[in-house]
């Protein structure tokens, strides 16, 4: 069996299990305080360049969305795209905490801008709920990225109509390591009100980092956390990842080779005239199949289906990770070989 | 410094470690779907003799409680003794949710029967929530334990008022191997309708196994886990925990030796005629101390104060965990004999 | 001032003020447990044709249409059309009781079969909420109704995945003395699981009646309705109301009045030559005017702008009430050959 | 059968009435924007002599305490005392909208300063609420009040450790009529931050006037209301109604009859030698009898179990209203005439 189904699939980066077990017997406060914390949260502001912002650290992304999104008030909505994880896959976390999500249809998993703006003056009256953040993911859920362009005009008009922007990072590794990307840390930090920095997906055991840096935010945020049951006990646990992952590029180097191997399997797609769905250049590759097609492969590989088209054919998802070895794409260039002849 | 402060102070049992070590880099589908967890479902299944039960794992106890307590439709109430974790230590987790905690004055932190009794029967109209759960811990916020007696009685009379009956287990290791406990984990299955397995406080990194028996419970928790953020992507990773508990008796080990060192700290505070707070005979010791002996201490021992009294004295609380050493007990002693003389 | 902003502008039918007039002194138990109530009640179950039916009697729509959600589970959706009154201008009222509403397009206001069964076969997982409810309201935000057939086929998809039928009735009335319409009250009942006839919007000072018929939904209704502060302290007021609504056919004759003055406005508008936005035959009508037309009419008329579209045009609604007199009619007619000479 | 269940058995005040009745036919826009309200808000601001203050008029108490509530941050807890409405008789509405009650226990069923200084100071760390509003009802459940001296200590406290002070005045009327009483409606608005000036139980049909002092809690209030389904649409009703009362002193001469009648009522029990439950002076009078009395009285007057004693006497609650006669008074008299015999 060949494993392109997600890149949270293994487990972690040889580094950071090394540091669980060197630091596995000393004791430490509880709830993120310990110093192993502290340095990663440390290492994180140095990384954004933004040395007053707030980091906490959280243990998945659905949990950091709905923490994130509760620093709102109760009628004030959040503006993702139709294709945003927290509308589609986190079963409501968000309208269970009390706020709507607004959709839009987003352009190859991004936010269109004009979409944007018109759904903003829309909303004009205390019968409907007040805009007041937005959403995007970089990577996006179609493993599209934001470049720097978009980011700009993003926050000047949640400058013009007072809205944040929050940066779903879950894949962010992804993003800036990509070949086409732009953007840097600190720029993420740059045009955002609030971001996370995606640890589950890129090499940690588990763990996300969320930076708060706009001041009116900042308040009480640990309450939201605790009353959302995502306070870890054993804080340390993330502070020693994200530590590891902020120390020698690390980081950087999970979500490069993740890219590279998602590069390489594009190349096998390609030599085998399987069409794209989209065109992006990050860890998640989907191309457009039929049914037997898909009938041959997923008994040896396990992969997702996206998407049921409307002329029968399918969507599928094939995710590369920090794991991933070349190995892999050969074996499914093979079984493609097998399979389309 | 000598660490007493709590008993997940430290990182985690040797064979969990060396499990996520050797089963790092294989790959396995997320959620908890993957084969770790279903071993170690069945395991504890077995542990409990209860083939019919349901068990999810979850990554912490505030939001084990919250997702167990938002079985219940809104308007239906847990009640849970003042001392109960609910209460007093989730911030308001589980008003959150949109559910009343009533609370009733406990007995050495148990919920008291005829107290609970006419709470429930004080409650009779539609302007009042309508009582449907009755929350316990085992052991308790202070340490004490519940007889097999104690839950029949509370079986019999949440039967009479069909209430359901949850039993928070964060310390239930501790509660079972409690030199005067009688009761067995098949009974803990046998007198509740849901409870969990509390793995943070017992040895594993992160990790509680909730167990669902009651039929009228089991219906989409896994939504319920979802839509609150506690569905973990690398699922496996508590399943691999929970599998290594439940071998060789682990799980009971590790409670077996936090006791023990609890018992021996107990000798060290009789022999300098240190008044208890609570007498008990699991891993937490409570002592009362005046202002004078707690600031002598207080930089050599990481311990928490439990209570202010009300003349003017401190309630102290200890606690011993998995890796608690003989040493450790022998240097309080030392450290006491040096601030007591 | 000619007055055809909405259909609660003024205050209630005669019949009713000499109801309240007539009661006024009578002392009598409170929260709906009163004869009135109680004969409103005996009267509605008879004209539904649904003696096992229950009845609850509420305040206002937004009111009625949360509390009614609310009767599901946290990780349960409702489906409704974009246009409807739940997802627009409700001010998040759903989500506020921690329910997604999915959105899907409407045609005309109408749900559309083939797109809502679509989006019920694309939820598929944990991942996803479940969608459990279908709202539609009837006269629908753009007057339109629901035909006979609309709703065997609606119960039938409903019936077939599970899902409840929750019909808005606000314009109940409207709907139901339409022209076209071939529906009854007692049809309303048999093809739905719960909606409401009501009152506000026909004739009322105000007041909603909601009626459960499925068993499922009925247990502890009154409980929802008390946490939501949605119980009134004199419910009389409301069982005096539709007791009156529903003796000699008042309801109807009411709803009949607005539809005819209605027609009137329609034919004011063809021999104007203003298009209509939909054709429908409810109280409602929707005009398409350019911006000029608006600015002449606006200080003369007190009307809603429904609608920006995109060609710079105005969606305008009329709306005629209980009370609306041909004189009305008239004065409009004749305030169009002026702006429109 | 004689009536003193409670003071919202009745309709409304004849002025208000014809002020119904007068209006009826007026078209006004709906949601409170309308003439009538404006002038009701006018009169409020001068009554209180609050220019600044903001009024909002809903529907019913639990819904005013629920919108009022929900103005905090999730994590923001209200503290009351243990017989207050919200944590008792409002099935769990204020839990319901995410926000934990702390309960003390209250002195006559006013709040007991110690004890809510001790509770503030209890709530140290993000593992707890943060207490951040006093709610006080004014007169209480026992239907004591609350003088200056007490205000003045309360706002002084709350200042200390910034809460702030919300004041249920359901009963304002009664309050602020009592023979005892030395605060006016200005001081009611001086020493809160916000609070509320009660119709349903003092002559209105129905009917709250919300005050919002305090600038940290003004912004975007209506929209709270509107998703919580407590916009009226038909708001002039509400602006009508506080219009007659806080005309020609209505407001007050209601309450002061009212009050008139439980003195003449006390009175009676006096006579009668039958005990107070507790001492107080406004219209709700609290007697202790045994089962057989109860018995007796129970099908000839409508009167509520207020409580059963632990020595399984009752204390039965009268109250009278805007609308109770002396002749109602007499009848009662000679009623226990015959049972005391």
């Amino acid at each position: 069996m060949l494993y392109f189904k997600n890149d949270y699939q293994e487990g972690c980066a040889p580094e950071i299990l090394q540091a669980l077990t060197k630091t596995n017997e000393m004791a430490s406060v509880g709830y993120g305080l310990d110093e192993y914390s502290l340095e990663a949260t440390k290492r994180i502001k140095e990384a954004i360049a933004t040395p007053n912002a707030e980091v906490y650290f959280l243990v998945g992304g659905t949990q950091t969305n709905l923490c994130a999104i509760s620093i709102l008030r109760p009628y004030e909505a959040v503006i993702a795209c139709d294709t945003g994880h927290i509308n589609v896959h986190e079963c409501g976390a968000i309208e269970n905490t009390g706020h709507k999500v607004i959709t839009i249809p987003g352009k190859a998993g991004k936010i269109d801008l004009a979409a944007l703006e018109a759904t903003i003056l829309a909303h004009s009256s205390f019968h409907m709920v007040e805009p007041k953040m937005v959403y995007i993911s970089n990577s996006t859920e179609l493993g599209t990225i934001y470049y720097k362009e978009d980011l700009i005009k993003l926050r000047a008009l949640c400058d013009k109509y007072h809205l944040y922007l929050f940066i779903d990072g879950a894949r962010l590794g992804a993003a800036l390591t990509a070949s086409s990307n732009d953007l840097t840390l600190p720029d993420i930090a740059k045009y955002s009100d609030i971001f996370y920095i995606g640890g589950t997906k890129n090499g940690a055991l588990f763990g996300e980092a969320l930076v708060i840096k706009n001041e009116n935010l900042k308040s009480h945020f640990q309450y939201l956390m605790k009353q959302r049951g995502a306070v870890l006990a054993k804080g340390r646990l993330l502070g020693i990842q994200f530590n590891e992952l902020f120390k020698n590029d690390l980081f950087f180097k999970l979500a490069r080779h993740a890219n590279e191997m998602a590069s390489l399997l594009r190349q096998v797609f390609i030599k085998h005239q399987i069409p794209f769905y989209v065109h992006n250049d990050t860890n998640q590759v989907f191309i457009v199949v039929d049914e037997t097609f898909y009938n041959k492969l997923k008994d040896r590989a396990a992969i997702e289906i996206e998407l049921n088209l409307a002329d029968g054919k399918l969507v599928l998802r094939f995710v590369t990770s920090f794991l991933t070895k070349e190995d892999d794409i050969v074996a499914l260039d093979k079984l493609l070989d097998n399979i389309t002849k």
